[in-house]
């Protein structure tokens, strides 16, 4: 049941001269049954080359494996999710959420098809979070409803996960473990270690997960910065231990993978931040950022208890999070800083900070109503700086686009993109994505968490530094891959994808609906009602046409009028020639209609004839 | 009727030291009557400043006016048109079309509000063209189709419109005027000179318009390129030398405005090609670009001719505009260096060079239908080098993205974005446009050609440069922009705004068809049609449900049914109640419906009750 991958050709084109000459200086200095390195930390880590071609070494006993099945995360940025299966027990690393593309009309969110997790519910020891952004953590709510799980989480994950799991109505039952860096714990035959990263957010952690099978390393989303604020850079002493006593593959944050050089410090952003408080001098600051973000929060804060300025929130995702990571001891404020947003106007505009949502344009936020002059409690005008501390996700351009318009045209002061420091990715680039797999200096590398584009880059950075090709993996969702210290292979793909979820429905809106909606939406609809005789087949109601986002009717009297004259024609003609069955009778009508208006105006509305017999 | 344009206090917040310090050095160094600069060139920009507030000048005989009234891209980029008026005589600069907003749903392309052009149609002497791109000529032919006017523009641009018309049927009746830079042309009290810049397209044209108010220089897309190719750098000498004469104002595009420094050289690209065609060696080359680029295309040409390669064009666009630059001597090939498309699998892959569309992941395209192996033609696969030479216009990222994924997934190598120097912007960025702000030297600045925040920063530009800022408009679509030497003034706004194309459909799908389309797409419909006796008010057929793209009806029955049992219920009621205004009847059935729907589902489908008389 079990299919080797192929090392694609394709991935070796662009490296070859590099390749060979490492293939031919190191053979083979792994230890092939355990997957732990035998050479000592100095060798460089290119010299694990290729085996020479033909040479397959037999194990002495049979190697047990380890199967990784990513139920999400893979050719797409979000819905991250992955199952550990080894000798009968399982685990699960993150369950996200996607939010909808474009063309998914009326869905709200994206959320994993949770078919395998429940087929395998009694084997599933716990599911261990990296962190709290919403694409690890929020389809919790959509899994716990189907299978009741223990949640292995950091102190401020679990904070995050249970405001969640309470809208949910899922707190109660639900139980939540704390865990800590450098504190091992065990699910079944696994020992997981969750290892401190730089991230986005506090509390992030890469997973060293140790089965009978070996170690795999997940990463997790992460960076690494020498000088992160309030907190300590990654710890590669741990991710480099793991290297050293052997890691069979390692599962790395592929986001920036297209990006060369290093993500640059938090710390710039403070000193960015310091200027601009500065420079915004008598008028009144108000700063969009992600709500999770409680760095940025929290330099916020600093600078304005530096500066003499009260802070007040906007927006409930930041008032949540502000006051969550309060009581965790995540954020501090001294005393009297922190304002109530009614209370700001009592305040001069020089001593009033304003942190709010909506840094990525996002119709219904705090700063798109600040921008529309629609904001309950805050005006914009000339006696304001704004800054927004964030990059536009990709489709999300315009969103902002519009916002800094709208601020501008208002009168504000608007720092915003690339004018300054003020944002930095919270995802590692290519060479600290060299670090991490010099550091693990794993046997098989899956490149995770990214689009296609950026897994093939980030497998391409690995190859660029010696990994065999036939070692690294670009999985897909659903597929089933089986690790030994021998071989890379894959099995059977299980049942995995994508569930819309729009409103209470969750997988109620398929591709038939979605395929309505989209028609809908782009031509409207024309319905036509006839009462019919069941007797004779006579109209004796009707034709009526009624039509909604296909024209504006008032002013194509003569258009309408016509269609329903040839519809009328065209019922006429079937009582004439006696067909009673309805089904050809709506399609000669649906036929005439729909080849009328397209003829007329180039349009294909919907065309719907609803048939009423008496 | 004119009201003062008000020098907007926030413009000044930022530059203030350096203004104050202009303004003190040098008073008032131009002749107010005839707006002509009397300073020597030598002397720096900067020293014109403002005049001491408080003192008017008054005019020795009235100034002569001048109205410049924009009807498009202003505040966006697309549909640029912009109409002069000196003395009853008007002209036109420019007709383009923009492409809708993703809410804009099934809506073909937008087109400027054509009103004020109508209602003056006999003081309208003609079109005048900068350059060939859709923003500047795809509004034409509708405009055609309402008052014919004759079009000046270069022959290049004359070729692209000629095939706009073509389609629309309106060559024979339209008067095409061939124009060239340096060559100047009257247009009643209008002289017109077009002159030489640099842009992505061949043949594009900056204006300078003459007449009795003064002179105004639109310079319409542009960069400066020092090096550019089979072509000449823009022709500065004789902006500068307008420059010298006397600016009464410019109009510059403003689209790189946030950008710092110069923009690239194509020279830069032309270099990244050969180097990529080098490394390509053995397998086909792919390249996607602007099907106008026709420096591009020609770059290929050559390069395909010095590595021995054939070179075949895929996309409808693609082929029309090189054939058409082709006769028009503005792309050169050397004889059996083209080949069909069909041709091309008869020569090994390192023997071809095929040019597409699609750089920009419009799903129709031919790169995307590559990408989803769905080209006739053509295969892609592990042997094909592929170069996606443009940058994605803000809103097309993710379609992108998509087929980047797609190409790679089929095991092509994909050159993409800003991986290699392979495409540089048609548009000037700060230091370009702050040399032809020096150069142009114009007493009143208009930025144009840009979203907000993009006039709003070439404005900030211009002011560094010592520009006063009540001489620099931001204008609005719309606004009567009345100049003289003495003062900026705006009159009573002209009809002006967006007009949708949809299909055959000009403007027939308005907010009402656009909000009903948004509904439609967001949650469905739900359709109740009955029969009721007129006499009895009773219910003789139905009520029946029909749903499209609300839920998957099949896997939805107990809500149907339940629904459905819920309308039948209402339309009893109003009978018992004896309610026979069937408006108050429809309005209880979509009320019980749709509170019933929203507590169900949390969806709020569109709820149509139909009902018939019999």
């Amino acid at each position: 049941m079990t299919q080797s991958i192929k090392e694609p050709q394709k991935q070796r084109t662009q490296r070859k001269p590099m390749q060979k000459q490492h293939a031919q200086k190191a053979p083979a200095e792994r230890n092939e049954n355990t997957g732990k390195q035998q050479t000592a930390r100095r060798r460089p880590f290119y010299s694990r080359g290729r085996k020479p071609a033909g040479k397959q070494q037999k194990p002495a006993a049979p190697a047990i494996p380890m199967h990784i099945i990513p139920l999400g995360g893979l050719g797409e940025v979000g819905k991250n999710i992955t199952v550990y299966e080894c000798q009968g027990d399982m685990l699960i690393v993150d369950c996200g959420l996607v939010f909808p593309d474009s063309d998914m009309f009326g869905i709200d969110l994206v959320i994993p098809d949770f078919t395998y997790v429940v087929q395998n519910k009694d084997k599933i020891k716990g599911i261990v979070i990296t962190h709290g952004h919403e694409d690890h953590i929020g389809a919790l709510p959509y899994l716990l409803k189907e299978v009741n799980l223990p949640i292995y989480a950091t102190k401020l994950t679990i904070g995050l996960i249970k405001n969640k799991l309470e809208e949910h109505g899922l707190l109660g039952r639900t139980k939540l473990v704390e865990v800590k860096p450098r504190h091992k714990f065990k699910l079944g035959c696994f020992t997981v270690e969750p290892i401190h990263v730089n991230h986005s957010i506090p509390d992030a952690v890469a997973l060293a997960i140790e089965c009978p099978a070996g170690i795999v390393l997940q990463t997790g989303d992460f960076k690494i910065d020498y000088t992160p604020l309030s907190d300590d850079p990654t710890d590669l002493a741990t991710i480099a231990e793991y290297g050293k006593k052997g890691v069979l593959a390692l599962l790395s944050d592929s986001t920036n993978a297209e990006r060369p050089g290093f993500t640059a410090t938090e710390y710039k952003v403070a000193q960015s931040f310091a200027n601009l408080f500065r420079q915004a001098d008598k008028q009144r600051i108000i700063i969009a950022t992600f709500a999770s973000n409680i760095y940025r929060v929290q330099q916020i804060i600093d600078l304005a208890v530096e500066n003499g300025r009260k802070v007040a929130v906007s927006g409930r995702s930041m008032a949540n999070n502000t006051q969550m990571a309060m009581e965790l001891g995540y954020l501090h404020a001294p005393e009297g800083v922190l304002i109530d947003l009614e209370q700001i106007n009592k305040y001069p505009p020089e001593k009033v900070v304003l942190i709010t949502t909506g840094s990525q344009g996002e119709p219904l936020s705090a700063l798109s109503r600040m921008a529309t002059a629609s904001h309950r409690n805050v005006r914009v005008g000339p006696g304001d700086f704004i800054i927004i501390s964030a990059t536009p996700i990709p489709g999300n351009e315009k969103m902002v686009t519009k916002v800094v318009n709208g601020l501008l045209r208002l009168g504000a002061q608007v720092i915003y993109e690339s004018m300054y420091d003020v944002h930095v990715s919270g995802h590692a680039c290519q060479e600290e994505q060299k670090l991490v797999l010099t550091l693990a200096n794993p046997k098989y590398f899956l490149p995770v968490h990214g689009e296609y584009k950026q897994l093939k880059k980030h497998a391409m950075t690995a190859e660029s530094l010696g990994i065999p090709a036939k070692n690294i993996h670009i999985a897909e969702v659903g597929q089933d891959i089986i690790l030994s210290a021998d071989v890379l292979e894959t099995g059977e793909p299980v049942p995995a994808g994508a569930v819309m979820v729009d409103g209470l429905g969750v997988g109620d809106v398929g591709n038939v609906v979605l395929r309505d909606r989209r028609h809908l939406s782009e031509d409207g609809l024309v319905i036509v009602v006839a009462t019919v005789d069941r007797a004779t087949g006579e109209v004796i109601a009707g034709p009526d046409l009624v039509s909604r986002g296909f024209v504006y009717v008032r002013e194509s009297e003569e258009l309408m009028d016509e269609a329903r004259r040839l519809v009328s024609q065209c019922f006429d003609r079937c009582a004439m020639e006696n067909v009673r069955e309805w089904n050809s009778v709506k399609t000669r009508v649906r036929e005439t209609l729909s080849s009328y208006i397209y003829r007329k105006t180039k349009r294909s509305p919907m065309i719907l004839p609803i048939l009423m017999e008496v």
